[in-house]
């Protein structure tokens, strides 16, 4: 992991591409630091979702990097333990979890404020906990309010396709809680 | 939650659905309690991804219930504060989570160990943090070792459909260990 960290940041480093920020609210993100006008339920203690557990490497262990001109996303990935579906492996929804975070801070970067409005996953090869990934995301084209996104689920060295994903994002009205908007779920 | 769980058990005590019971670990889902040959990294101390969130209602907070007849599965579901994606609403990533462990857990019911090939998640409104949902999973068909399944996300009351989504699975070798074998991400 630490050693494609390094190769991630020597680029970062290069000037096309940026490592991105993580916070562990879903507010922090948001252009401000502010929730928009009506978001419910927010007072209370709320966790972005993958940033919800608890324990170095138990979790969602990424880090995201932007290229924007080329509208594009690597997020590299480390399934921690307490991601297990079958024993060993990284649990479905984990994956998928983390591809819709990674497609949908691309089209965040790309388009303004989006939710999710479809997400597909093939499954193409088991992922064992541990093991370091690297997500490719990319913006294939927009339509309107429509950002369509692709994305590869590669083994950090390149040799493994565990997965491939397609998303659809819809931009939202900025000015809106995006509860206040038909489609959407993120 | 509670009035529409005892809704459920109430359905359960009647004959043609059964309660299904929940482990921490992903080994304990499996019939013996053990693993296949091979399992890798099982070892230490791992955590099945649905159970993952500590701290009671913070995470997935959910109860299924199987009707075996009618390759049927109910997942009542509460997202907790956790699960955030926007402010005060449920991430996407934590909605296709929990739609991949339903249809898993009806398609295991249904076929035996499984693995998810394909997942895909339309959005249709938003879920706000501490909505009471239910999913009704059903196994729609069999092709070979193909299980084709589909799932509406409702609200409890049953007023707002929040999502659709199809699933496929492939049916594994009991005697293998997923790993070996070929697809499937779970």
């Amino acid at each position: 992991m630490r050693r494609h960290y390094r190769r991630l940041l020597a680029m970062a480093a290069a000037g096309a591409w940026a490592r991105l920020p993580s916070y562990p609210r879903a507010r922090q993100h948001l252009p401000g630091g502010r929730c928009p006008a009506g978001a419910p339920g927010t007072a209370g203690d709320t966790r972005l979702f993958l940033r919800a557990i608890e324990g170095a490497g138990a979790g969602f262990e990424y880090a995201m990097f932007l290229n924007a001109a080329e509208r594009r996303l690597l997020c590299l990935f480390q399934p921690g333990p307490y991601l297990e579906g079958h024993p060993g492996l990284t649990h479905g929804g984990a994956i998928a979890a983390i591809v819709d975070g990674a497609l949908g801070t691309c089209a965040l970067a790309v388009a303004g404020t989006v939710m999710t409005a479809n997400l597909s996953v093939d499954y193409l090869a088991p992922v064992p906990l541990g093991a370091v990934l690297l997500l490719d995301g990319r913006a294939e084209r927009l339509e309107g309010r429509k950002v369509f996104l692709s994305c590869h689920v590669r083994s950090a060295d390149g040799d493994t396709l565990h997965a491939r994903a397609t998303g659809l994002f819809i931009r939202l009205d900025p000015t809106k809680h995006p509860a206040q908007e038909e489609g959407g779920g993120r």
